[in-house]
């Protein structure tokens, strides 16, 4: 399998994990849901993330899914894999395992204990020395991490530890950072890595416009991510306005934590993508009322999308 | 001047405090700002908050912004005044000093120490006691104070702390903590008071659907939560959600952290609103870049308003 | 072997985990560690936790850990295994294992995600559930997790859920909490269970004096928490402050964050139970000035000790 | 009155603010405090910090605190203020007050906002504008304001901050934050600075090994700083240490959260320092189990004292 480079671009989505009603690991839904993904024109997926429910599963199960997504796609897109861990060890160690699987790279979130830029930078360093030579994806994150990692840190870091390769920029606010690291690459200070954006894509047309790659998030219409994108590489950023605002007031009802991910289930459950809705406990489930929220902001997305002929 | 109930309805805006270009009080935009705030048919105003940057200001400073809004407003609209402090003495001080000046009511935030649903409940007796007959708003933030209020222990509070008179609802999420509420008025045990939302006004109409009495937000536009409170209140859901969809990539926008408030005051001040957008030190600057984002989201916004007929 | 109780007692040592010096797991360590503590006169031991540099260690590894320990003690003390976890699916797979290896209990600590009185019972009573018959001890370590438990949260947990037998107290002040837990006892409210104390005891005579059954913490000199738990127990509270004064300059010096454990192992090292002080990375590392401290403090350990025939 | 600078040494003591049974504020206490504090041997005394529970004060009872210490020192001990606050135009209003009734200098910690290294930085740069030519202390004290700022940057700030005259060390552990700084001054990089540390004096013998010029925290046996800090100057750290130990049993308990303060106000209180122990509300209350415990640790460090010929 190819293995992530810093020219990644396009949509990574962050694949959700099925389950069946009763909680069990649905192997069939992760069929169907690669093969939506990939007609939906994703350039990519991401899986066992922290919106794809994997610290809840074991490990036996986490195996399993890397496994028959990576079989399923046989090799056509690239796959890569969440494994942040409290220590280097079992962070290497399922790394290991993933990449022998056939995954092209994995991606790293710093642990809370990071307070200062040395700090950030010595962890990406040893992150980046006990990876060997498997390509990762730097995970930045404050909002859950709760570690802020300036603009010249990130530089320091791409500069020094040559395999980290792509940015999952999550910082928040954060087009200044775009425009900061594209500026050090512009003036030849910092070697040119991929970055795709995360937040559930609702600022994804200008980090587009700031110089980003692409999206890696999830969000029930991949297409909206795949639409603005598309529309952005070919030079048409207001179709790619036209795109997101069609679809944004349901990828903001999306965003709500807990509520957000069981949302996200039951479109793609309704859609056809997978079989069941549930998620796995301890998780949130959808009252009547929710249900009619989304509902309601699908029907009127249905008629937006009409009128701009997407 | 009237005070603050439970029947509070509508819109109170949260005021931004205009600074000249050299950071200094700018009272004539004050006159501007309410003059303005009133045009646009807000229930009333809420001052002294975070995003009023009230931190930023002297003692003098405070008492002069609320003198001043309150002689504009002439007791037309009613007033709301943030007195969160860390101890209950200055707290109550600076209450007892904006009721004599003819203040409505005012809001009041805990702090990061309360932990459990007991300590929550203990501080806001002691709130309630320390304020004597002053009406007052319990502002539930927990993105900001790290304290989560459940839905049980405000119905505790505002059972039996009887100046708690209305809730300035900002959890995240939070649109079922408005229907717990609101049932729990409806079955009879607890007082049914006024909550008006916040969060910028991202989920207002479902807010709405879900029993909330309006907003107690910002956004440069208070044009959108008076139009979709005033659809809702008319009986017209769909319009409320035409008017929302209209400003939603705008206000999302605003939303940014610290950005935001720098976006917030770019626009009012290009509205003619106040006369300068600049942000007291330490604030955040809008890039270029940042300009050139708002000003496409505002000519996009401008086509739109006009679609729907707004 | 026998399963944790409610009428544990005694002190539940908090083994390291021993490495060589270049990083790997040091198994014949475990097997003098395991002596050492079992000679210094614990009554069990507690493997797998945060100051074992559990989240350093591969799946496997922590397997062979537990393992190791329970063949070399061959069920003469009964040991504990932390298994927290993200998510229940994982904790439960790990409690299953060790349980059939032969662990005499599990340990849990609640997520940060929860928040409120109802939400933190929810996790205990879905932890109980999830574990079977297995009993478990309930970790309360507000300072790491972030979760404040009330102590009626605690009587509630208590005489919900039946297979949590302990609580590890490590709240922070906490003396006040194992007297309301006992008074719930004595009026008959709650079931008694076994309250062993961590805090690196450095509370320990205050919270014998209280009513706790015990430490469950880590320190390089277990005769201190023995010591004071035996004094304790045979009426004499004077001994036991007197031995605890004469560690407590040392215990004090543990405590420290990172270079805390460091200053642990080098103890452990020095006195022979282990043979490297090495941590695992990321880990901190004593300077000479470090080690000069510890000397000095060691020296006037071994003075006092003889003053006061300890 | 002389202005702080960077040759300050000794013990700056923490002082309380004494109220009445009721809650008032006790100015005749605040003299015989100030008497007792000069008495012990202090060298300054700093006023208005959190466990001098300014934050429960009115802006006007602060004014009045202050001058009443200035007062009754009468110039001849320095008075370092607390003047932290959200933003620089209140923290400004403050100094500038208390500079003019006497005061030597002021103190300021960094707000939550603060992330990276260039934040801090720039945060202090802007306060040490934004105080003119007031003298102040860096504030360093993580486990509060949640804020780390690593020696390189406080290095940095110190070289380009010129009325930055001190750092008050309450990072924790700490010890090697000191040697660093020290190291710092001696190679020649960094302008060398008063250092004064907190943590109740917890580690005060190891701080001053490392370079310390004394101390700034509280603890209601000031005589154990002064003993502590006078032992090291005069070249004999064993007798530091002997102090230390005598103290250290029931300066561990007085570092409890809440309940610390309220114990280190009973025993001021015992000692006929304050008239009354009372904690303004919100504020913690000894139980009778809690004040068994702080007798018998008295009694107990008698005896010690008496041992040590201290």
């Amino acid at each position: 399998m190819a293995r992530l480079t810093e020219d990644a671009k396009g949509v990574y989505v962050i694949a959700v994990t099925p389950f069946t009603d009763d909680g069990a690991l649905d192997l069939a839904s992760i069929d169907s849901m690669v093969d939506f993904y990939e007609g939906a024109g994703v350039t990519g997926l991401t899986v066992l993330g922290q919106l794809g429910e994997a610290p809840k599963l074991t490990a036996e199960e986490s195996r399993t899914v890397v496994e028959r997504v990576l079989k399923r796609l046989d090799g056509r897109l690239p796959v890569v894999v969440g494994v942040s861990a409290p220590g280097l060890a079992p962070m290497s160690e399922l790394a290991e395992a993933v990449m022998d699987q056939g995954a092209a790279g994995v991606m790293v979130a710093p642990p809370w204990t990071v307070k200062t830029d040395d700090q950030a930078f010595a962890f990406y360093q040893s992150v980046g020395e006990a990876l060997g030579n498997t390509p990762f994806v730097l995970q930045d994150y404050p909002l859950t991490t709760n570690v802020t990692i300036a603009p010249k840190v990130i530089e320091r870091i791409v500069n020094e530890v040559p395999n980290c390769v792509m940015l999952k920029h999550e910082d928040w606010p954060g087009l200044s950072k775009i425009s900061a690291l594209r500026a050090a690459s512009d003036k030849g200070t910092m070697r040119r890595i991929s970055i795709l954006c995360g937040n559930g894509g609702l600022f994804l047309p200008e980090e587009m416009g700031r110089g980003a790659d692409g999206a890696m998030t999830g969000f029930c219409y991949p297409e909206m991510m795949v639409g603005v994108v598309d529309a952005y590489a070919a030079g048409n950023p207001d179709r790619a306005h036209a795109i997101f605002d069609a679809y944004l007031p349901l990828a903001r009802y999306e965003q709500q934590q807990g509520i957000g991910l069981a949302s996200r289930k039951y479109v793609l459950a309704k859609r056809g993508v997978i079989k069941s809705a549930t998620l796995r406990k301890p998780g949130a489930k959808l009252s009547a009322l929710d249900i009619a929220d989304v509902e309601r902001l699908l029907a009127r997305q249905t008629i937006r999308l009409k009128e701009i002929g997407a």
